[in-house]
């Protein structure tokens, strides 16, 4: 245990919000990398770095205070986990945007927009529902909302890997395409896998 | 908290066991939409979003159970657990199923017969282990069978996937095979991880 | 519970101990995999078979000492946790070296011998890890380093799918070494998860 100044009034909800508010800038930059030609792409991964970066920062933020404090609002492990699945929310994201940059695919079909749009709204419902954790039994809906866009996700991406695989077009265009809807449907899970664990935490309160 | 009129005679076990029976209505449906030829899958695609359906409401139902009940049969948070375990094997089956009615592709290989094979007996002893989750420390064997299972499918899996990938049929059928084979592995991994959340309840009783 | 003559010198720790020598066996097995041709892979598939049956024994004998012990030195279901995902890295080195005997690529681009370089680090921080278990709350930087590792393994994939999608060569020998990439990729990830693992222990005992 070391020294650290933090400021008390930093609580754990403020870094969990404060993690809500990182995710929602990330998809905003997923949004601008999936429907930018290649030449716009670079810039955006660089900033989505740079984005993922503070999200590690507010991590290891949190795991600091986890590792320094006596009392927790939540089991210490649950905080360690939910910490950790937020954490693979913004990994997800930046390795879907970094893949975005490094294969050079044309333009994406409508309907990778149409995933993209399910994920930010995913992402503004963690970012409203992590200021709302000192209540978290109230967070029900969120959970249930967030599992049904995951499912909405799920068929959007099965929609455009059966157009992908009727053939008709290069193979290795298909093939980057495929890659890069694969990874957004990973973002919707690891999404769906922050509302399990809030569920986790309303259940082990109610 | 709110009023609900769930009869008194529905346990925890009662649900789990539901479950269970939906799971193996589910795997029934796998090996037929398998089985079939593209007129037919349609239909069977219907019927799996039908059972889906009832193994959700019966996942909702654990949930408002666990909301409105004290005294709980496991942890709080492993009622949970095993209930979206279950649910994801069930999730899973369907998109598999609604996979193969999108993508046409033609007569899958025999091996793929022998993975649902694997899968209905996994979901066989799932469902005769769910009424004894009573007694969750005689559920070993129950545990480790899955888990054999998983690695059965596994190997077919790869055999599968390597004769797919040894070439010299049309590169958009292999790839369609290649993405049906790979959502049945997924399945088996969820039957394994409802097999790892039951082992967990018996060794925190043991 | 039955009889066993566990030695009562065979404590948790060593056990944990002889998995982490067992993963570290395994790596060096994969890093032979990767760097030779075909004809020599069969005899290295079957060293990693014998390999991962004494990881399965071993990690049988955890369980069974967990059925049959009363004081743990962690959560019962934490020891049965690390367990499983110790394990689990085992059975994905395996099914990697299965794919590469049964899948017939040629040479394998050379950022493929960097990833399997990081994963033999990953395996020997795990395999140092795990006689230190006893002071848990003193494994955080083994934490970081394997995660900082697997992020590390994620850009190399990226940069070797990357290249694969550009296209030029023949699709189905791409298509074969990105199976194995993939497969390498996955291991990465269950280091990851038994460094997760440990690191909620020590958030226990903090």
């Amino acid at each position: 245990m070391r020294f650290r100044l933090t400021p008390h009034d930093t609580s754990f909800f403020d870094l969990f919000s404060a993690m809500g508010q990182v995710l929602l800038e990330g998809t905003v930059l997923l949004t601008e990398a999936i429907g930018s030609e290649p030449p716009r792409r670079a810039a955006i991964g660089l900033a989505m770095e740079d984005v993922e970066h503070r999200g590690d920062e507010t991590g290891r933020e949190l795991l600091r205070k986890l590792d320094t404090t006596f009392v927790t609002p939540f089991d210490r492990e649950d905080v360690h986990e939910l910490t950790s699945r937020l954490d693979d929310c913004l990994d997800l994201m930046q390795a879907t945007v970094d893949l975005v940059v490094l294969v050079e695919t044309g333009p994406l079909p409508p309907a990778v927009g149409e995933i993209v749009q399910v994920l930010s709204r995913q992402a503004e419902l963690t970012a409203e529902a992590m200021p709302r954790l000192r209540s978290v039994t109230t967070l029900t809906d969120y959970c249930s909302e967030v599992g049904r866009l995951e499912n909405q996700a799920d068929q959007l991406h099965r929609r455009v890997l059966a157009d992908l695989l009727a053939g008709g077009r290069d193979v290795f265009e298909a093939w980057r395409v495929k890659e890069v809807v694969d990874r957004l449907d990973g973002v919707a899970d690891a999404f769906e896998r922050v509302a399990h664990t809030v569920r986790t935490l309303a259940v082990k309160e109610s």
